[in-house]
């Protein structure tokens, strides 16, 4: 079975070196030295590698089975998550007025990835959670939060999202679950949601689900719509349960992957609500989740397919296989090792400069919420446009990714008792939950791309061009690094152009290229991520800091994903431009 | 579940449309007239959607179970095992002397296609026994082939290849099974084989099995292995069963997909076994197999996909979801169906101009090998070349292209209930068995580019390049295809000549880019074959032939293809291109 290495050296080079956080100027980030996040890398490392990676098969082979109306998950899992909860991982970034930390964000989410990548499945019982304190936290009354929120911080309590009804995913206006007011201020909840991960378990006292559901007066499609809290357990005004709601389990799906999550069927019959937010304005207090949702799941799209490459990686420096073709590398030995063989090195190198890349893109863009957080509207805008980026892009390469490394294992690969085939099986859940790809390009090129006049995208445009300009003169970097980053940001410029001068004539222009273009500007963001990664190793470097042989290493696979990966911008752009004509040249019948 | 609507049409409009069989010139091809081969399509046709694709899911669900020492198959398989033999349809392309049909090879793949579409795991247990048949035929002498090739061609008796070891897949001079001499000139054969796909099971009386193994007096390496056939159960020289030979199932595989297909692990203990073609020549005769399982496998890829693009156009005709971006399409309904959006039309065109594009290369393949079994060498290279890139590109886009299907179910894709779950599952495994796809490359770019001289190589650029000559002034065609062809093929050259540079200088050069060479000959090859399918559609539509309809699908199909696919060649020279340095730069221990 696949172990897992936690990245702690990776992880502090973004930190430290590449986004010098404690000299970020935020509040609380002056702490952020190299020995504490090191501690704490050390800790969640620990936890990740020696309790929860254990138990990813386990998840995987057992899955979770419902008992009798309850939901029993595999076998040592209960146990892995007090042992989350008592480390205080699950409260880390929260609001310390309900129990929380208050870390920044890009802490939460870098120790995040050494929890999706140990197991996946299992920690979506708490980031789920995350996502219904956020929107709770910001949208809930005083009373709620004070209700709920203590309990959701130390996972006592966790939470879910009750979005999606057999008939509608994406397009929530058709949803049929209905509120029915009652006189002492709450609603009765009736209807039936489906997909709804870690809706029950026997790892905590009570689950919280945020429901969507239609209160009367609210008109017709998302309009209507309003959010309700819908406990498991009823809660008593000082925090007791009282008895269970009208909640119950309709069936456990089972699923390609992500066996260890329990993916459910809920109804409710009547259940016992309380409006969260505003009345009709339940879309928007949805986004909250949704939004942290998506970058979530764009965090696990990279983080699942980390194992998968550091099992590949085991495997080819141990299987022996054929000989190099430039001569036996291993002469004594029957054969040499896999890595030897260009093809082999072609795929691992795809596998680390996405993962490298990917983890400094996600953690860049915590690292905006972060600076969002703290009043900076710049940054609230860049990382709204880039989150359709963030979530669509890193989860189909993540995926591909996955792919690349059960690949290697050749025929061994694909035995489920490899372990391979799982990381395979679950990466392909990113790129669906959460609102598939396709909704994410449609959510990039038709809303966030023109969102505030275009500022944020034009922002970003003059960020890559600042940033160009400031070490296009600096000869190690400017070849490898500055040149393909001008290019592929052009692309994208153009691209863009492409779909403000036609998207307003013909909408179908824009939306025909509409993945194409999310595929184009996750490259060209990649590029520049890599681009920074190269400033601060090449920086290193000069001074003579640190480990030389580690910022070698960096700047060799960047140089690998400016040569290799980036060039595909251009076949982007050219679908892109070729228009929607061919995409919507038959008629349906046709097909 | 998903059901199978065999393409009749399709297949009608390659054989002889484009084809032209009947015109070729070709023994026995003048009696293949349209009505003639859709009688045999109508045949294949309803024992493919009635019979096996109904049992595809059944296979998965169930998967083959080991019961005491024997292999037992999902409910159904035996009875439709049975249904399979009786039409006849394991003899189509057999040789007359030994109970086949002796019918040319282009109509076994087109039938092929539609059995594998079906349900591909089931398949595999006559696929397995043709392949052994052919070594058999080849490098048999009389006596062997009397003795078991009727029962071979009748699947009374199904066949086996035995080549991978626990510790040796791709580098076969590893193997350690062995092969002791007896007086009477068989020999005891001893060993562990794994990964045998069909390697037993309760449909046939008995299952023959080829052997790679290392009899004495060979040498190291490759040089020293010879095949044998060993049977499951002993043959009298009457062709009737003597006793059960030393051959046990040591295990049933637990696999990610095609799980109605028994992959064992194959125990030989001394078991009887007699030379096949020359001794200690083994891998010669094994190559027989291998070609036409690596041929067989290239149709694997794009057919086992053909359903999952049938279940997702219905599903994106039949799901309300979203309204039209330019007004609604349905206004009656609650929603317009999914087909509506652009970014869907993108994925079904993607997966569309794909199949076809691959059918036609798989058939113009097959017709190759009929050309060269009646002696025309040209095929023959022309084949020998294009067997890998058959092989490794139409497994990974027809992958590609069942992931793509899937994720228009959005959250129902992920479902198993659904089914497409399992298109992906079984379409991974064709990226591996019969040489994993990087082995496709290296076999591509090592051995197959410079084979002959280069003859077959520039054979095809002839042809193409005729073909462009021959059709660039035909107004509806040259700006749609030829224009692009003509760039693809002038990438493709650019890519054979860097190889032939840099390939003897530092063959690491062109070990990197063998696989975005076999991607980028594959798009080519595609859009040479969407070519000649629009040459043939335009032609029926300037002479008023047939179902106008079906000819403008086929042209706006085909422009796609050429306009949306094709210029990935440049990305992929451009890789090509950058060479070797950033693909070897890392040491082993830097990843």
């Amino acid at each position: 079975m696949p172990s897992y290495t936690p990245p702690t050296r990776d992880l502090q080079f973004i930190l430290h070196d590449v986004l010098r956080l404690s000299q970020s100027g935020l509040p609380g980030h002056e702490d952020l030295d190299r020995d504490f996040t090191e501690a704490v890398f050390d800790a969640a490392g620990k936890l990740s590698s020696d309790v929860l990676a254990p138990l990813n098969a386990v998840g995987d082979r057992q899955g979770c089975r419902l008992e009798n109306g309850v939901v029993r998950t595999p076998d040592g899992f209960a146990e892995a998550f007090e042992a989350v909860k008592e480390g205080g991982w699950t409260a880390m970034d929260c609001d310390p007025e309900y129990g929380g930390q208050g870390m920044p964000h890009v802490l939460h989410a870098a120790t995040g990835e050494m929890f999706v990548a140990a197991n996946m499945a299992f920690n979506m019982y708490q980031g789920l959670t995350h996502g219904a304190y956020s929107a709770i936290h910001t949208h809930g009354t005083d009373a709620q939060k004070a209700l709920y929120l203590p309990k959701m911080v130390s996972c006592d309590w966790t939470g879910t999202m009750n979005l999606t009804e057999p008939h509608c995913g994406t397009d929530l206006g058709l949803l049929r679950t209905r509120a029915e007011p009652q006189d002492d201020g709450s609603y009765l909840i009736t209807g039936t949601k489906i997909f709804i991960s870690a809706g029950d378990h026997d790892m905590a006292e009570n689950v919280i689900h945020l429901v969507l559901a239609k209160a009367p007066g609210g008109g017709e499609g998302t309009k209507g719509i309003s959010l309700f809290i819908v406990p498991k357990v009823l809660v008593n005004d000082d925090g007791s349960l009282a008895a269970p709601n009208g909640v119950s389990v309709g069936n456990l799906e089972e699923k390609m992957g992500i066996h260890g999550n329990a993916t459910c069927v809920m109804n409710f019959d009547g259940a016992r609500g309380w409006l969260l937010g505003e009345l009709h304005k339940g879309m928007r207090a949805m986004f909250t989740m949704m939004n942290e949702a998506r970058l979530g799941v764009g965090l696990q799209g990279y983080a699942c397919a980390i194992p998968a490459y550091q099992a590949a990686v085991e495997y080819a420096r141990e299987r022996l296989q054929g000989r190099a073709v430039t001569g036996a590398k291993n002469p004594e030995g029957p054969a040499d090792p896999l890595i030897v063989h260009p093809d082999i090195r072609r795929s691992l190198m795809d596998q680390k400069s996405f993962l490298e890349g990917a983890r400094m893109l996600t953690l860049w863009g915590a690292h905006q919420i972060d600076r969002s957080r703290n009043g900076d509207d710049d940054a609230e805008g860049l990382i709204s446009l880039l989150t359709p980026v963030i979530k669509g892009f890193l989860t189909d390469k993540g995926f591909e990714t996955a792919v690349l490394a059960q690949q290697v294992f050749g025929g061994h690969g694909y035995i489920e008792e490899q372990g391979m085939s799982q990381f395979v099986r679950d990466a392909r859940i990113t790129m669906i939950y959460e609102g598939a790809n396709g909704v994410q390009a449609l959510d990039l090129v038709g809303r966030k791309l023109a969102a505030d006049n275009g500022k944020p995208l034009m922002a970003l445009f003059g960020m890559v061009k600042a940033f160009c300009k400031e070490h296009g003169e600096n000869e190690a970097l400017a070849t490898d690094f500055i040149a393909p980053l001008k290019a592929a940001s052009k692309d994208l410029q153009s691209a863009a152009m492409y779909f403000m001068e036609r998207g307003m004539k013909n909408p179908d222009d824009a939306l025909a290229g509409s993945y194409d273009f999310m595929h184009l500007f996750g490259h060209a963001m990649l590029g520049f991520m890599w681009a920074q990664q190269a400033v601060a190793a090449q920086s290193a470097l000069d001074e003579g800091r640190g480990d030389a042989a580690f910022f070698r290493t960096k700047l060799a696979t960047g140089r690998y994903y400016m040569q290799r990966q980036l060039p595909m911008t251009a076949t982007h752009l050219a679908r892109i431009t070729s228009g929607a004509d061919t995409v919507m040249a038959l008629e349906a019948e046709a097909f």
